[in-house]
């Protein structure tokens, strides 16, 4: 397949970086490994959930990561840094451990989504591009998510390329949507590079360009015969559009024993146009032409056409989409969680006004508890020599409501992360993208609450803590502020 | 300079283009030239002005545009296209004209931004990567000169990357954002590509990695005596991260002859914690010691923290700049205004049920209007052959109220489009990113009215049309009704 990203994407990074890392160089033991781990804090639109994507293209990343000569000798330019740290930086590799959620993941906040075990200066480098990636990607799946399920079965389409903040957002926006459910995309580089499925009709240029929309029509079926959409608004709906479909499709296809595809909507009031629309097509006797609306739509408008009894079989969905207009920033964050000496780990907290804020430390696993019907009833964090047995009774600790005494049993539990890259070499092999989309479904349809899923006031996941890790992080806190810090 | 796109970026497009363009080759002279122009409908986050950005990759992207044997492959692939296009698309190179605004002209809705004169084929082809060029960089641009105006002469600089819609929205949104106006950014890789200032301090990891904050503090001062702004939220402001960075200018820097740059505040109560921390800072004598804010800042929160007396020197702007979170969406578009045929110019109108979406149709010329002052009065649209003297008294007509007779006197018109491109050749050498810039500050200092650029109830910059482009836009609306179609 195709590669877009032969691109050396290594200085996608924030200066900070830089310049923290020739800061250990000169300052730390810049090989004693350190663990940071990425999670988010807020779900996109007061949602109960996210889909976690990106994870591909960010291991693609820290495989290539390199600084060639003319990234160093840009660096030197800035006169910020030591002639020792930049040779030792024309060798750099990422040689750390890379533990995830596999791509498709339904996940919760403050859950590490990746985990990264490297040496000091390795794991510094990294921060922005990693965020980048899947902040970017989980945000659009998650928000495609949203529209699929606005469409109830209907198929949704990305249009949004136009409207994409630059050409990655479009091919990796389109990449990730698929993820959340779309059908299909309209980029055809998305198609090219990921196998997505490729869909488009015509633009009103096609329709302009002709004398009239009847003769536009007309050529279009005659070369698309099996699977031409006219686009009906470029004049008027109901009174040009929609009646040059129909003499096209009488005229021209039936003629040839073909029968018209579609007609698309792209503006006026879609709800009345489609209704109106689908009675003309009824009557002409062309009860299987679909028809496809676009312009502007998110899961709130189409829920609004569907709700008004909108006759529609297919939307196609831009901006709103493939910039997450409602809400376009996925705030995942990087932070250190451990430093190890040898043999010893020691977890590091960032502390914060708000309890919510305070990072969870040190290195943990992260568990997804079923129950015996196979509903995802909570997560669970432990220390990562813990294997809680939820079969019987299995305390645990609610950390927003610590007094309770709260226990699982008849359920089972399984560990998120898995491993992909071992001392800087791939040890997994990835799924298809077809496949990370069909693990999304399976979830959604199998293990995450009905109640998750509605948009107003979902259910908020539970994110526990074993009573050991509860423990260990209580006293870090304690010791922190024993420092004189709070 | 080091060049980020090796990409070949022909790809990013919708499929309908490559659909309709299949059917021009079968159905049409693909060799007659027609003109699309690209223009938007509404200012972003109701402002009254938008600036133009992204014309130097729209203009890269067009030179290098071609199909390769994989990209022909795939589209084979798709069994949608006559294998005679195919071997036609193979040797396609772009052979069109284009002109535009210069980057980093102040622009209002429906104003031509690029206009492109190609044969029929070609034309099509280009839409989806130039809207979504143009539409992002533009995004950009328009929030960070809002964000620039808020900080009332402070730097501002952009730390957006990690939350930007993938890499290229990082490294084009910085791109952006500088010729918006801000100062810096934290980017590497957009310093490294467009010379862009890089800026950055430490992150919260850099404190939580040494065994306490004065510890890390000095170690940074150490290292960068003559730059270092300290981080000091990471435990506690007032108790523990000014006492700390206070006793390393008086320990550290001061014992070496030097200041310290400044301090850093992440959370919590911006407004508050400036203003204490600067009366300790004062107090301590380091009245020249700078203090940095940042999250989630936009304009707004920038204009309230100054309204307040935040002591505030610096913002660090992010994820509310890079994605443009209040109004993430530049609804740019690419319509087609003429067909030629031979030497007959044939106008094209998109009609709509409102009148402010019918399109401006033809060949034609946009002028700005310039008083006696050098401020811009308005923008007015001619037929190409026109050539308006305001001098004395010149008679437009403002579409909005054709039924005033109003006038132009004692007034300068400069065309504002030049031609960048012509027959698929570059013929104007651009100027450097910070010479688009200082024309934005130009713009905005000597031309652009100050009602034009207050956020609230902003004055609407006007478009007249002449006389002549009033009547033939008018006649072509009469003829296109009368095929029936409204």
């Amino acid at each position: 397949m195709k590669q877009m990203d032969t691109r050396n994407l290594s200085m996608v990074m924030d200066l900070y970086e830089m310049t923290m890392a020739n800061g250990y160089f000169h300052t730390a033991d810049i090989y004693d490994p350190v663990t940071f781990d990425v999670f988010y804090r807020k779900n996109p639109d007061g949602g109960g959930f996210a889909i976690f994507a990106g994870l591909e293209q960010v291991l693609d990343y820290l495989e290539g990561l390199h600084f060639g000569p003319e990234d160093i000798d840009y660096l030197r330019s800035l006169r910020l840094y030591d002639e020792k740290f930049l040779e030792w930086l024309a060798h750099f590799r990422f040689t750390g451990t890379v533990t995830a959620m596999p791509e498709g993941t339904i996940v919760y906040p403050n859950e590490p989504l990746v985990t990264i075990n490297a040496p000091l200066i390795e794991a510094q480098l990294v921060e922005t591009a990693i965020l980048a990636q899947i902040n970017h990607q989980s945000l659009i799946a998650t928000k495609a998510r949203r529209i699929v399920q606005a469409a109830k079965g209907r198929a949704v389409s990305d249009f949004g390329a136009r409207r994409a903040h630059n050409m990655d957002a479009a091919v990796y926006g389109a990449r990730a949507a698929y993820i959340g459910g779309v059908n299909s995309t309209a980029t055809v580089l998305a198609g090219q590079l990921f196998g997505i499925p490729v869909s488009g009709t015509m633009a009103h240029s096609w329709v302009m360009y002709f004398d009239d929309e009847y003769t536009a029509f007309k050529h279009f079926a005659e070369i698309y015969p099996d699977q031409a959409v006219l686009l009906v608004d470029t004049y008027n709906v109901l009174t040009s559009g929609v009646p040059n479909a129909i003499r096209v499709a009488k005229e021209v296809l039936e003629p040839m024993g073909k029968r018209l595809a579609g007609i698309r909507l792209d503006s006026g009031d879609l709800a009345y146009l489609s209704k109106e629309a689908r009675r003309m097509l009824d009557d002409a006797g062309l009860t299987d032409c679909r028809i496809v609306v676009s312009n502007s739509l998110d899961e709130y408008t189409i829920r609004s056409l569907l709700d008004q009894g909108g006759c529609i079989d297919s939307f196609g969905v831009g901006e709103r989409l493939i910039t997450a207009k409602s809400d376009p920033v996925f705030g995942g964050v990087y932070k250190l969680t451990a430093v190890h000496h040898g043999q010893a780990c020691r977890p590091k907290i960032k502390l914060s006004e708000s309890f919510e804020k305070i990072t969870n430390p040190g290195r943990k696993k992260i568990w997804r508890i079923y129950d015996a019907i196979g509903h995802a009833r909570a997560d669970l964090l432990t220390n990562p020599d813990e294997k809680p047995d939820v079969r019987t009774e299995y305390v645990f600790v609610d950390p927003e409501k610590p007094w309770k005494r709260s226990h699982f049993s008849h359920c089972t539990a399984k560990e998120l992360h898995q491993t992909y890259i071992q001392q800087g070499k791939r040890v997994q092999t990835l799924p298809a993208l077809s496949d990370i989309r069909a693990y999304v479904q399976d979830q959604l349809r199998h293990e995450i609450w009905p109640e998750e899923q509605r948009f107003e006031n979902p259910h908020h996941h539970y994110l526990d803590m074993s009573p050991a890790y509860y423990e260990m992080k209580m006293n870090l806190l304690r010791q922190t502020r024993g420092q004189g810090s709070l």
